[in-house]
């Protein structure tokens, strides 16, 4: 059984028109009329195919094929896109899970549980970030929806224009019992398959990250008549911090990164040594043990770089995302689907966040990598060779039927 | 001969009361009402202790002690301040000028030079910076009022306020011939003479400084898919920059400061590597063929801290200010006033720029600087220890006495 390539490509191809931009991606931002007008192109793709559709509280789209039991295996992804994002990230998924459930109806076999391709809502972050799929495992935190990333104006305007009420969303959630697993295919969006010439990622797990505010404070002084020995200069401290932050993961965290996103220095002029440098820090594991570690290794090289210079130290932790073990038995479905496709398959972890966090909560969750042709995301640059996608769809169905079985 | 040290302590009080800030300091920017309450203040004192006072086309206030020549020997600073600034920087100056010409009435003596105690307009740069001792250099240049570091309106705002034209402050330019030299006692705003317990610093030169604006381009990239090793983090190519330029001056050019007073990270969020690094590099030095080095050194490292990590380097040119080595024989008048008034003294260089950078150009003229309490100037806490203060301002009077013989 293999899912049709070249309807695949025709009807990904029409979903790229939806919200295309100049440069070649899509702008799609959650609940954005470009975003709905790709919603409803999938509900009418599912319907005319002969699937059954449904919307829930959330605003999750579903085409469902029904199975023999009262269980459901999940496929999805989702629609939205950053602003001026790329024609794969999400779409990618949510097409092949449509195309998976077209395979299995046209072959004619009835699955022990039901097959629902799914599209979540607001995964990027333009709103919330992993609406949906929290809603639907019950971990979305009404909390969150009243200070949200995209602000709190542009969620209730996005609901409305959805049909949606804030009050009802995490009537979303599905009975754990209910759920035979989930999976999902996404493009790596780094360039480690590319690189090592592999064509499938088993995922094994979603990085946790942290992210600490870094005040280094000195003492502004005249850049003319303050000789170098005489100086706190607290940008100085900074950048000796970020240099040493990239050695010590470089040398001693393999697979785990980070980074000085931003630094501001004050007061920040030509003529006058900076007071105070403040850095944003980042940095992502698979392992929480791990990130345990590399945080104590950071913050500690931060309290050196400070003393050194007779400096003083603020840290603020300022966000916190636990890594996301994925299922073994699904990683394991995933790469016997690779192999008996005769793919090659590599176990990678995810370095950044997907749906698939928010249902590792509730039912064994995996996912699939396909390769980013030079690591590119969020960008409409952003590429994956049609043969990796298909090749992906087809290890997201035998993957499913296995599952399934 | 010497000055009165508790008359000009009673002097320098009243001068500071006007603008005083409730942190110790004062707040006269150039033309201010504040800083022109000050000028009228001046005026009042020498009138009232029987000097002639004059003022010229640019708002230069003076008090003029005649003299059996048609020359006149200059002794000056300023009484603007930087906002918030402190008691001390420029004000000392002019308090210390005056009590020479008085010392020298109360002696009765008649030199052959006229001694004018001299306020310099804007010499802080609040509107354009040297504005007073340039026009009466005559190296004014009228292109540097159309935009001023200070915005044109508030120039032209401070200049209706001290009734002062535009068009006719090149006016106030003086012929050489009728000079017989420029001496301006300042303090340190350093910490070399506290630091080595030096009474009076005899100042060879003014600095030349240059400031260069450095773009480093990488590549903004997710930062959590993308790994260490496929990075082209332009924050990191800065910070290197950054570290190698404060090792390159101290180790290989004694003397010199080069100061990253600003960074700025695009798109600068901790989730996103920097794809752009903006550096503002600011570098002095006493000597002009130290400077060219130095500039060498600098943009030499920074071209190859871009290219170890694949970036791009844009380098442009934002300032150039050349050094000015001040007069040998006014620097060992001063030496030799310090001597005889057993003070100790030292040879050092300015890092900041002064009025005497300006009167360099057209007749021959020295600084005398004192000790800056922990090198801090510009700031309210700005402190001169006042036995230092009236050192400076002998040492002033006696290094007068011997160019006006």
């Amino acid at each position: 059984m293999r899912v049709d390539g070249a309807q695949m490509r025709a009807d990904f191809d029409e979903l790229a028109s939806i919200g295309a931009t100049p440069a070649g991606g899509v702008d799609r931002p959650s609940l954005s009329d470009a975003h709905l007008a790709a919603r409803a192109w999938f509900r009418g793709r599912a319907a005319a195919a002969g699937l059954e559709t449904r919307a829930d509280a959330a605003g999750n789209e579903s085409a469902v094929l029904a199975g023999a039991g009262r269980r459901t295996l999940l496929l999805g992804s989702h629609l939205d896109s950053v602003p001026s994002g790329g024609r794969f990230d999400g779409a990618l998924g949510v097409v092949a899970a449509l195309h998976a459930l077209l395979a299995v109806q046209h072959a004619g076999v009835e699955l022990s549980v039901a097959l629902e391709a799914i599209d979540f809502t607001d995964e990027e972050g333009t709103l919330v970030g992993l609406l949906g799929s929290e809603a639907l495992a019950g971990t979305l935190d009404p909390e969150s929806l009243q200070a949200p990333r995209g602000g709190r104006a542009a969620l209730l305007a996005g609901l409305e224009r959805a049909g949606l009420r804030e009050d009802e969303l995490t009537r979303a959630r599905r009975d754990p019992e209910s759920l035979a697993g989930y999976l999902e295919l996404h493009i790596e969006q780094g360039p480690l398959l590319e690189r090592s010439g592999t064509q499938i990622g088993v995922v094994t797990a979603i990085v946790g990250a942290r992210s600490h505010s870094l005040v280094f404070r000195g003492a502004a002084g005249h850049a003319g008549t303050t000789p170098m020995d005489a100086r706190k200069d607290a940008g100085l401290a900074a950048a000796a911090f970020a240099l040493a932050a990239e050695e010590l993961v470089v040398r001693d965290f393999p697979g785990c990164v980070a980074t000085v996103g931003d630094l501001r220095l004050e007061p920040g002029a030509y003529n006058v040594i900076p007071g105070t440098a403040t850095v944003a820090l980042e940095f992502r594991s698979p392992e929480g043990g791990v990130l345990d570690a590399l945080e104590d290794a950071l913050l500690g090289r931060a309290q050196s770089e400070a003393a050194a210079r007779g400096l003083e130290l603020e840290i603020a932790p300022v966000g916190r995302w636990e890594p996301t073990p994925l299922d073994p038995g699904v990683c394991d479905a995933v790469e016997a689907a690779a192999e008996a496709l005769g793919l090659s398959s590599m176990r990678l972890t995810s370095g950044a966040g997907h749906d698939a966090q928010a249902l590792a909560s509730v039912t064994r969750s995996g996912m699939i990598f396909v390769p980013s042709v030079g690591g590119l995301s969020h960008d409409p640059g952003e590429l994956t060779v049609w043969d990796d996608c298909v090749n992906g769809a087809n290890v997201l169905l035998w993957a499913a039927l296995a599952l399934a079985s």
